[in-house]
């Protein structure tokens, strides 16, 4: 199995609810370093995982989408605890569809998984995997 | 599949037996950095994997039991090469008691894997997983 | 010259005011990966810079109490554009008083000078030093 | 299962021939930081997964022997596009030869698996894994 | 003193003239990871060292007028050896220069060193650093 | 002002004595990553700060005569606490020696500093540095 991993970021504010949050219930934010990999069995024909330049640029816009936000505020999220769970998921179904949608090249349409890390900080980070 | 990934760290001091260690055994030390992740396949209600306040507690409570000490006297790995694998599976396996005694809380009991690294240096690290 | 770093971290949601911070004017958040460093021209008797538990306590002290907060709605920073530069000048004066209110011991009124470092995302990272 | 990793790097020139690399048809280069990753589900006599003084020498010497080269002009490579992608899977065969040849001592024939991750930047990494 | 660095990078191919340079007397190539700082006394009347966004843009624009290149092929570096203490350099004063003809913002002008360090690979790495 | 840093790393049993140092008193260990940084005003002829190889080899030597060892028992550390602190001054002194000995080359006997950082955990470390 072959994999390639790029590396974006995006700046956010939320809060949480639910005891389990302790203070993350209050309004805060965080930096998530977002891990994006994309996984296949074999290389396509110009021995790639996936164009690497349009990985990035679509890596890069999804979390431009969601940066310089408060999360509380977006409709897509109303009535959703915006975790790093929860944000890496999102990050990986929005590729998904980005990928069906052909944005990332035809070969794209070969890739077997995504796979997505959120960094919180230098002591935890949160990651999804799905099939495409 | 999700992943939460928390990190501490312990300082310890021991020797290894056998050839194959060279000049590690001798008495030396290591810090090791340690990674633990767990994982399960859907979210629980709070949209988290675990409750990341306790698996940082949780997880550091194990290192700070070992960090500080020589292990070639601790009674627990008499007989036993304190390797840097045998630590990452002491550790998940201290993590996965502990997941079983509703220590990390009742939604964790439906975790489904704990992996552990041990980062040794900037240049070696091991790891163990298992199931729940 | 010697130093010593500790390193901890904060979540916070901000906003920032003027044109020059684009969409950063938008209510936003960030994790600050903190490192402060004590510097001194000779150790002390213990050969030391500082007292690192007693470092990383009183600096874990500071973003705690600045971590999980919107930093506009914060009385401490009314009129105050927080941005990265500013907060690491604040947890700078900040340790700086706690090293001469005695709270990191009697050996550290003889440091220095302090540094703090905050790293708001893998490629981006502001830092304030000055004397004690 | 268990899992040790050790680290090398390899600095290298080459071009890469397809529409798809953009500016890298040009001839460039790179470092390629070098993970290499030996899993097995149980430890051997020494609890250990491998030899890691064997490990890191295999591993050196592989990036030894491709580094400081133009990738270009070399016999093995010619007619290939060494992508990262190909480079990763070349250092996963030339470790699982090296295993099966003895060198990574008589222990290392129970390796399962061989993966390596070759970091190009601080941004972008692709990894190669197979049984063994 | 206040400081803020971002980081980019490049990836080149080159040979360096010289017995001492060993085997990297042939072609071949690295990644250079450019961390660069600026620094200046007093934050301008936003409360920042230097517009985030234009520092970025401006140090992204120096290596990718290197990037995907063969330096032995550059005009700008006959007869010089490209070593990344020389590429440090370089970047810092490309930089100093767009400093000075204003593409860094009016408030730039008042910054006071500029240093640009260069990381070759995980284990090595150079800087330079200037008045402005 | 040009620099030049080289990254090794070395394994060490020790304790400390005196109450400051908690259960830091008991026998434990370390893993320091050890940077050495050269110093100089202007590069030499070669365009080098220093001979990276020979640093990296002199770096590694002392390391390497205190790695997998209990410096308790060193007597160059007889009746000395060999806090990170410390450490890092001996091996800037040490490396300050091979320097005037000749052995990073004749062209390092204009170096200006040597700087070096002990890194004892991801959230530690200490350093120390003097002229030539």
């Amino acid at each position: 199995m072959f994999g390639v991993t790029v590396r974006d970021h995006m700046m956010i504010a939320h809060s949480l609810r639910g005891d389990v949050f302790g203070p993350a219930q209050r309004l805060h934010g965080a930096t998530y370093v977002v891990d994006a990999t994309f996984r296949r069995a074999e290389l396509d024909g110009d021995n790639i995982v996936v164009d690497i330049g349009l990985a990035a640029r679509e890596l890069g816009g999804i979390p431009a989408g969601l940066s310089y936000r408060n999360l509380d505020d977006e409709p897509a999220f109303a009535g959703t605890n915006t975790t790093t769970e929860v944000l890496a998921r999102v990050i990986a179904d929005r590729l998904a569809e980005r990928v069906h949608a052909g944005a990332l090249g035809e070969g794209a349409r070969e890739l077997a998984e995504i796979a997505v890390t959120l960094h919180e900080s230098h002591i935890a980070w949160a990651s999804y995997e799905r099939a495409l």
